[in-house]
């Protein structure tokens, strides 16, 4: 089933330990979509400057990624330049210029509507709530957010966080949102907020899934851990959250029955994605992937966590 | 078959967000020899001060270990005063005193002679090497080490390092050890110092396993890994090293072979002692834990990991 997603398409300029790029496609809607598009049909809502020309366009089209909600302004595309040089678990920025996106409006094309899966990719919480509200009948909503938006526009993220089902954020961004040093505590506080689904991402540690306890379910929170796979090289992890969330996302929606063990084999493939985004610079390893290297790595992360 | 461990047995002084105990039981082969003896007989090497007497000789005697190689002297034993206030991953020390320790010569008892197994716990690499020495007909050597052996006693410890199948050491530690901050690469660096097997703890993220690739083996060393329990209060993480490595260790020598799968359960098992050994102060929850406790647990760990 299809899912459209809204949020970021961007250029950046990236410098690790492995090299640099200058302006290279990126943004988390990009990297969300393409790493979805290997289980479902895509549809990207976003907008682009006069910058984003029939190359950039291409990447999604060979993916059959739908672009018909990107829409194209007069101006520049969203830019972003930043570097990994001491840490590979944490950017440092040093540039950001919104350019168009700063007067961002999403808008959802007709085509979309019968989307049944919505992911808010990191932006602006008003401009996720005027989205999840512009499609009141979708079956499942999952979105990501950032520290900026968690310190101060709280209110509006508060409002977001009710109309999710799954939210995924990492560590920090889960302590900092509950006020709440232990991730146990902290998982049961935000999903006290609205998500009855919570994907708690711990970088090179991998990621785990809280379910909300429901009245009837007991009392302990049920949890899955997923690891991340040991990589002998990082060259980029630029988009490596917005690629798990993509074949996490872009499974469940695959399926017809969101089942528990179906939220398992996702949180898999979630990783599995996550884990090629690093090996090469932007776009580079997902964009050229095949379906066959996705399984070899599923069953790859198998043998890393099964007994038998 | 019969493990002999050879460390510190201490008291130590603890302040945690949970509250704090003065001169509790501590040292790691007192965590070590706890968590292993739910799984194999121990027998203990290690010196203590007259401040040891039977309440304490009687934790270890309760589980069945053998505590004929704990030499007294005249003096007070190893005591350790610390905190985990800011961070609950990494302990702040605020007094070190080595008493009896300082002079520790470790003899090792005729009636441990024929222990197929041997732990050689965080202490001097100088000692580790000499009792490795005595003991040259054992079937596998595990050890841990610490950043202050790592940083100043280099040569004793690569000599140690010859010595070991098995080296059980922290994230921050593998990377000091091999000079390397990528862990795929700082792993097989390690390895070829020795072991042919090296088990990395992550704290509150578990622990991953590297086994060194052999000629024939094929490119890529097997790795496989374990989490942490999500675990709502961690009451005091001092000892969960060495009770993962107990469970760990003591699960290997209660096993006819120690095959890939059954290093896997190692894995398992100590991933299990550690999460108990935190919920409690001190050796407080081991020292009363059930078998039954283990098994449920272990199931738990089978659950949070295993798609099926």
């Amino acid at each position: 089933m299809a899912i459209t997603v809204v949020g970021s398409v961007a250029y950046d300029s990236i410098e690790t330990p492995a090299g640099r790029r200058e302006r290279c496609l990126g943004g988390a809607a990009t990297h969300f979509s393409l790493a979805a598009s290997f289980f479902t049909e895509v549809r990207v809502i976003a907008v682009v400057g006069e910058d984003f020309g029939p190359k950039q366009e291409a990447v999604f089209h060979a993916r059959k990624i739908d672009t018909r909600g990107i829409e194209r302004e007069v101006g520049k595309s969203f830019f972003w330049k930043g570097s990994y040089l001491d840490n590979l678990n944490e950017a440092k920025t040093h540039q950001t210029d919104l350019n168009v996106f700063a007067a961002f409006e999403p808008k959802i094309p007709e085509v979309y509507r019968d989307s049944e899966f919505l992911f808010l990719a990191n932006i602006d919480p008003v401009l996720q709530r005027r989205v999840r509200e512009a499609m009141p009948d979708v079956k499942l909503v999952a979105g990501d957010t950032m520290n900026y938006w968690i310190k101060d526009h709280r209110a509006a993220l508060l409002e977001v966080l009710k109309g999710l089902d799954i939210l995924l954020i990492n560590d920090t961004e889960t302590r900092m949102l509950a006020g709440n040093s232990n991730i146990v505590q902290a998982a049961r506080a935000v999903m006290a907020m609205g998500p009855s689904s919570l994907v708690v991402k711990h970088g090179e540690y991998g990621a785990t899934l809280f379910h909300r306890a429901t009245p009837k379910g007991g009392s302990a929170e049920r949890s899955f851990k997923v690891p991340a796979l040991p990589l002998e090289e990082v060259v980029d992890p630029t988009g490596a959250g917005d690629s798990f969330a993509g074949g996490f996302f872009g499974y469940l929606a695959s399926q017809p029955e969101q089942t528990p063990d179906v939220y398992r084999r996702a949180m898999f493939y979630g990783s599995v994605m996550g884990s090629f985004a690093v090996e090469r610079f932007g776009t580079e390893r997902i964009a050229e992937l095949s379906r066959k290297e996705i399984d070899d790595r599923f069953m790859q992360f198998r043998e890393l966590t099964h007994l038998d």
